[in-house]
């Protein structure tokens, strides 16, 4: 037990080195034990179960929207959050040791990554794209086969990973690439956790609640906010497949849910929604 | 001249077969010119350039969220939309012909098809993954090269024009997998095109606007289209990096820019919000 306490063991989705361990080791620092999952519902529910001790999982990007999978997952499974971080995704092309810029031939990497560095390849016509599973898996795949004449497009901490070198850092078409993260915790250790964090601190709230009839009903749940000057962050829609009418909503606030003015807005939001879920409070840090 | 008329080319980001060329079809018919790009902004580029008549782009998709990056073209081109329509997402395993489901070994396809069909592939162990650029490209592939032990995961329509033929259809995890496509038009061909619409249909408009200070100012924003009983269809912020407050914010409801009480309602928002952009009114399908 003491072992297990010493090390956190971090769930996330993606190979070693993706920018979901990247998250992990900013919220939990450089000791923790990565435990990698092929599917989010996996990391749900190997939180849940108690096989890990938190869970990394992205909630939305700025060029790609908002990952509506995890949502769905945070209402299904009970893990409040528990912190917030915002991780640039910044490619990097890596080789290895020794290996040259003038010597890469064939670059690998998922193809959202080669996407996403279309300059560099138009400025590089000499260089082959090729798909890859996934970023950090093609930085394990040069380094296993010793390639010299090839390279890998992913994060920093893959080519740290591998024993790899960066040749060129933030070859990313748009540098205006962030992921957010959420920190999930169980809920029996929620009020442990968040007691920890940092007085005076503003905090966010996020919550999840649904209306029968968009129009006047969004606009009643609204305002339950404005009318006590609560500051939002986000809101966005999601229609409710086969229930025309019917929507799911994102919203994050500035207050804790045990806030008296916080308590009292969902209070009067519950008078309006057909269902709220606070899915936590955490520090504002993005 | 006239031959230009006769066969509309639609430009889509993606190769030949991609869902967007699908929906290039629900939207215009079968005898259209689909123009493929590498670039979503070379699509929005094209259409202002007038080298293609009409863009079929994708907007929203129900797993990952918005496509900001499109919100950003709308922004800057001005491309008025003259329709929407939802593509539900199938994933099919697609072989040469005469190839049978028990000659297969390997099946290559993009890695975000792969990854929504991982059920298929712990159900077929036999069967190993391959990443390739795009899903309709791996049909390509397959078919060039005549692989007789080896398929692809693509649309029915990447299956049709490269001869293959499908072997297990409906093969995604998720089958609540849609994607929403504008259709986009020259601004001088919007009036023209826009009235050739069925009268009496139910039409949505698709707006932006930017606020500067979220809390009060999107619950009086809102005010505009609440007050005026205009039924919201999707409402969904985005911050704007290195602007804390600042949002912008895609907004659709039920109505016709022209409608009396719409422009009421946008000479309303005007007053508060600090942009207002009509990205355009449209047949609502979806």
């Amino acid at each position: 037990m003491a072992g297990r306490k010493c090390v956190l063991r971090i769930g996330f989705q993606g190979e070693r080195g993706a920018f979901s361990e990247e998250a992990a080791r900013r919220f939990c620092g450089e000791t923790i034990e990565p435990v990698p999952f092929t599917r989010f519902e996996e990391v749900f529910a190997a939180l849940t179960a108690g096989s890990v001790d938190r869970a990394a999982i992205p909630i939305e990007n700025t060029l790609h929207g908002s990952v509506h999978e995890n949502y769905d997952h945070l209402l299904r499974f009970d893990l409040p959050i528990l912190a917030e971080t915002s991780v640039r995704i910044i490619h990097n092309l890596i080789a290895n040791p020794g290996v040259k810029f003038s010597a890469i031939r064939r670059v690998y990497s998922h193809p959202v990554a080669l996407a996403q560095c279309l300059d560099f390849f138009s400025a590089n016509p000499q260089i082959e794209r090729i798909p890859f599973y996934d970023t950090a898996g093609s930085v394990k795949m040069i380094a296993e086969k010793q390639l010299v004449d090839a390279a890998a497009i992913a994060s920093s901490v893959a080519s740290e990973n591998y024993g790899a070198h960066i040749l060129k850092r933030s070859i990313e078409d748009d540098r205006r690439n962030f992921t957010r993260f959420f920190l999930l915790c169980q809920r029996r250790h929620w009020a442990r956790l968040h007691r920890k964090q940092e007085a005076g601190e503003p905090s966010k709230t996020s919550i999840l609640f649904a209306t029968r009839n968009s129009p006047g009903a969004l606009f009643r749940s609204l305002s339950a906010f404005a009318l006590r000057d609560l500051n939002l962050t986000k809101i966005e829609s999601r229609p409710l497949r086969g229930k025309p009418w019917e929507y799911l909503f994102y919203l994050d606030f500035i207050g804790q849910e045990n806030d008296a003015n916080v308590q009292k807005a969902l209070g009067h939001l519950q008078e309006s929604a057909d269902l709220v879920r606070v899915l936590g409070s955490y520090p504002k840090t993005c």
